[in-house]
């Protein structure tokens, strides 16, 4: 009898839930699991599609003949994940939407490789930026042709550069709705429970990567509040989730934690809320949502620069573990 | 007396006519020669431009002492032939365009050089991407300076991401024409006759890359019809052309043909009319044209990716023939 | 009593000095100093702001522990200098103003450090990519948001692509205004004086970059007339600015000076000029300025090339001076 280690099937299953996990840095398949309760708890549609995109990418990535180590590691996965909900998201769920989820999470390992192989020269993770990529060329295409029915998010989910009424008044609801949801929204969740489930999921691999979760998120509010945003999208934690990124990965997991580090790390994450208005202004004669692109840019930014400072140290890329084994092998 | 091989004329209508022979991945001077015909058939004027671009970026190469190998293979000549097409196509005909036609081709050269250099650190070909640059700055330039008059195609090819009505119903002229128009388009022509005589001349060369012509154009114009495209973009071959790149690139010439790169080349081809689509959104508020620019990145994704995929086999680059030669040596 | 060369704020000022001096590379304190008289002559809060930005920046990068060598150069600063500038240019002044300006600075230091190490892989200078990125996150973003307040310039500076009216005739004042205030330009000064000013800081340091920076100014200024360009934006420069940074960049500093390089640079000055009308063009849907990204990408699409041209010879990184330094030593 085959021990289940061994067992393809087996393997094929770990690889998503870890890719689950990736999406938030986390290669754990317990976080990734709880991941995917998270989102079936909001809507069995965009659960459904997260399996399917996760799926899907990791079976390319195989049929590819993709790395094995980075396909057990999930890092084939976590793209297919987001490309797989981002659709249902904005488009109204139909049965030929599954179609495109799985062309979507077949590109989205494809470009995935890609960005490897190009900014593997500068030792650069490629991010979400795979994702963004590939759901970009399907929904701009989308919307030309009539074939999907956008959703009513397509168009209220994009601030309108144009309106600065204020819609409801900053309140104690604000920071809560906000800043779960933040954590919510990095997978497109507009959901309190959503987001607390998703920060146990990250508990289960990480003390200082959840702190970095929520910390990222609050920063991401608080910096569109200074900026004077109005109520509705801070409540919807819009400006919170690309900061939830930039927190995570700058956040002791990239680099050894420490106050250099945290305020480096801070720096980053306002500068990626600023970006999510930036990017929505350019996007906004197309219509289209930004994604996590303030994240991906802003990211690369920061751990380009990084290398040419002395006092920002980053972990070797075979060191690469959760915030707490790095803080042990400094 | 001189042999005509080692006479400078001889040697700069050769380069001339396998640059013309490039924009479709063909080395060879006599698929140059019939491309050339199959232009001036549709129009004297596109003609003519066509090859004073061709010679000029390839005067340009010579006068700035580039590589003396890679201007022979004509890689200074085919966006040039582009870049002189491409400005009778979408702007009145006039004397000054002319002066326009040899900034443009000039400017290719440049822009090819430095993709050289950038790319050249993967091992990756700027395919058409030198053509598609320069002329976005000048076409950008030209709609802002009433200097060169817009002709009536620039509005009309760039398909209305707002229309939806179908214009005409779908028939085998619909296959018909749009299957050769769409190899004609990527050079501009909008004649069937032109298409086949494109066709006729890469058949010279490989009967493989023109398989792959015929079977990437109805492979995009396929991918639209699903998508729901109304008829006479389909018709025009605008969903074609694209793909007919991809469909030559990947098709038994940077790969070794088998079913697997078969498949992978298909799915580029996809992918490919999808990005058309996409790009054509991403431009539409400033009324631009995508030009090549869709092939030019879906293809650098599926060639940067596929170095990280043990199941597809490139051609190395010190081995690349015609997709015959490459089968025997595998 | 400590040597002034060895006092830690003696340092401090000479770099910040050389990082304004940068901004028309120009790694002199005395060019530098004269270029902050120049801003503070024409504006005093421009004035405060440059120097602002430009300490903030360098500051930034002895925080973050930066090269020593690159700080001391003024390489930290000129973006500092510029992103200082461009924020009470385009936007009313106010206290809060400042907060934006010592952030956008901060923000360029990283930007620039992340792009040395990109571009370094080969041996490519960032330019003032920093400055304009780092200054369009921060802007599209203050567009979305109520908080800076858009002064009139922010409307007026961005060409109108659908306005070929031209307003005031072309006279001997077009000339005499258009090339002092392109190279005022350049640091966002609208002031003749203030361009003469320029001029005389770079004759400090270098005849040549001088000559250079009227030659550039000129040239631009004569490609947009020859284009039709109305006359208002010929005379505020704004087709001249671009083509000023070129004519430096490539007159007799990044190559040796013959007659070769000179007809390349410029080329290269043309081409900035059309590239200002095009970007104008690209960034009109979202009303937002080009800044000096014209410069950017059509210096690097020179400089990338001509490592592929044999007639055009570069100065080895190690050995870049003044024009009057690289002429000695060939």
């Amino acid at each position: 009898m085959e021990a289940p280690k061994n067992n393809s099937l087996f393997q094929f299953v770990d690889a998503c839930l870890r890719g689950c996990g990736q999406v938030m840095f986390q290669n754990n398949p317990v976080t990734g699991f709880i991941f995917f309760i998270g989102i079936f708890y909001n809507s069995w549609e965009l659960g459904f599609c997260a399996v399917l995109g996760t799926a899907a990418s990791t079976f390319v990535a195989i049929a590819l003949g993709a790395d094995k180590g980075l396909i057990k590691a999930g890092l084939f996965g976590f793209n297919g994940t987001l490309a797989g909900i981002a659709l249902p998201f904005y488009f109204v769920y139909s049965p030929e939407l599954l179609l495109y989820v799985v062309i979507n999470a077949a590109l989205s390992t494809i470009i995935m490789s890609a960005l490897m192989n190009f900014l593997g020269k500068w030792g650069m993770p490629a991010l979400t930026a795979p994702f963004v990529l590939a759901t970009w060329i399907l929904m701009f295409c989308a919307s030309k042709f009539g074939i999907l029915e956008a959703g009513s998010l397509l168009a209220t989910s994009i601030p309108d550069p144009h309106t600065t009424i204020s819609v409801g008044k900053i309140s104690a609801m604000t920071f809560l709705d906000g800043v779960t949801k933040g954590v919510g929204e990095v997978m497109f969740e507009d959901s309190v429970v959503t987001g607390i489930i998703f920060v146990i999921a990250i508990l289960v691999n990480s003390r200082i990567s959840a702190f970095f979760a929520v910390f990222g998120s609050l920063i991401g509010l608080l910096t569109a509040l200074v900026m004077q945003s109005p109520e509705a999208p801070l409540r919807l934690g819009l400006y919170g989730y690309n900061s939830v990124l930039c927190a995570i990965a700058l956040g002791g997991l990239f680099y050894y934690l420490n106050w250099k580090t945290f305020l480096y790390a801070t720096f980053c994450m306002i500068i990626g809320s600023i970006a999510q208005a930036s990017i929505s202004v350019l996007l906004a004669p197309i219509g289209m949502p930004s994604l996590t692109w303030p994240f991906v840019i802003v990211t690369w930014m920061f751990m380009f620069a990084s290398k040419g400072f002395g006092h920002i140290a980053a972990v070797p890329a075979e060191m690469l573990g959760t915030p707490e084994s790095n803080l042990k092998h400094p």
